[in-house]
């Protein structure tokens, strides 16, 4: 499982507060700990100040590339702001993201075109997001039709089913899982990520359906996920998704994983 | 999800033991409790002394239908004792099991079919457990085919794929999960049960390996399960699991489950 992790964003509050304030151990820090917990990339966000955000975006990624060596995945609806980023990254970076909506389209896909980036494709258009299978994957074959036809591989595309609140309707996870199936069966060579904590939004217990959602999106062929690496539930679900999908030889990383008090009830140090 | 309640289990020894003293007041405990939890069947295993077994059978079956209402699962490898079971069971049991051993084809299915009876088929033979699906599959067809043949119709048939352990082949999970969806495939009205802890013998955190790996079942197309249903971590993956795959329309059970206290951490009652 590809893991983007999700803790610098610039929309959370405390995250502004430390853009603002140029508090750089703030960020480090959860920079650090996303890493060590093994995030393949980090998404950075610097909010959505159009005057300032170019700026905040370079002073994140200095921060974050000083506290780590993760690759970046740099988050923004601001073609500015990520054009700005894409000269400051150390490594390949992802970028979040282009969808069927005109600007993003016009906006953003060219960035990654000049820069060969990754890049995370949504599953929605200027019409919002299609509530069926069909209308999400009509999207996704015009993302990646225009994408492949500039040149870029199935490789550097992260496809984004995305995920709706299951309180708002009693089918919307299955929506997920098809639509998934559907992109692996039709690109198999491409990524399928998406960020999941939605599908419990008006819930209780919603730690709970996540790491449910997970395993069983993971079985339908996600690869990649947008959370917080730091998150032992989503951990332990990811970790015996593995195991039980046959991609954990001789059980060495749940194994090591349970030794490490990563997975299962916290165990005190003694 | 049809649960089958497993607790009542004369290999066990504390039942062994309530057997043998004739204490009445234990195995309605043991029936009561999964009766309560939503048992749909209890499993009743009155050890394997063959020349105590039907009086056994007879004991126990007595004892549990004082305690509640739930139909019977008559679980022995002895046809005599199967048969005393069935001359006393108040309501159309399940009879587990006949599998592709010739002993068992001879001795149990002809009861079945004499009873009219639903039945657990086990995908192994004289040679033990095939470990491929399609040699999983070879029994599955000759033992679904042996009993329509008789006029058993599929609604009557819980097919149990069978579960190996994780610690000893990486692939052992993904072999049951094929083989539910080749089964769901071929015969879209049996039911799909199974025993699910072995999964994880050998392995640390059993308890949350068993609960990953009936949620990935039951999206293979699981319908049914041989369980504890008193297991809170059970029950919470069989709720999300139904919640996740649409068949909890307005997420009524889950938001049900969680008011009850029955999944979701325990909260002290005041």
């Amino acid at each position: 499982m590809i893991i983007i992790g999700e803790k610098i964003n610039g929309t959370r509050k405390a995250v502004a507060q430390a853009i603002r304030s140029r508090d750089a151990a703030f960020i480090r820090e959860l920079a650090g700990s996303q890493a060590d917990a093994g995030a393949a990339y980090l998404d950075v966000n610097a909010g959505t100040a159009p005057d300032r955000e170019p700026d905040d975006m370079v002073w994140l990624l200095k921060t974050v590339q000083e506290a780590c060596n993760v690759p970046i995945c740099l988050d923004s609806a601001n073609p500015a702001a990520i054009e700005a980023g894409l000269k400051e990254v150390k490594h390949k970076p992802l970028i979040n993201s282009v969808s069927g909506e005109k600007n993003r389209i016009d906006g953003v896909l060219p960035l990654a075109l000049k820069y060969k980036t990754n890049l995370i494709l949504l599953a929605l258009d200027d019409q919002g997001i299609p509530n069926t299978i069909e209308g999400r994957m009509k999207v996704v074959h015009n993302l990646v039709g225009l994408a492949k036809d500039e040149g870029m591989e199935e490789e550097q595309l992260f496809i984004d089913p995305l995920v709706t609140a299951i309180s708002t309707g009693t089918t919307n996870a299955m929506i997920t899982f098809d639509t998934i199936r559907e992109i692996r069966s039709r690109y198999p060579n491409v990524h399928v990520t998406c960020g999941l904590s939605n599908i419990s939004f008006g819930m209780p217990l919603r730690s709970i359906i996540n790491k449910y959602f997970m395993v069983m999106a993971a079985q339908a062929g996600l690869d990649s996920a947008i959370i917080n690496p730091n998150d032992r539930g989503l951990t332990e679900a990811m970790m015996a998704s593995e195991l039980l999908m046959g991609q954990d030889r001789h059980c060495l990383n749940f194994n090591r994983a349970f030794r490490a008090n990563l997975i299962g009830p916290i165990q005190e140090t003694k």
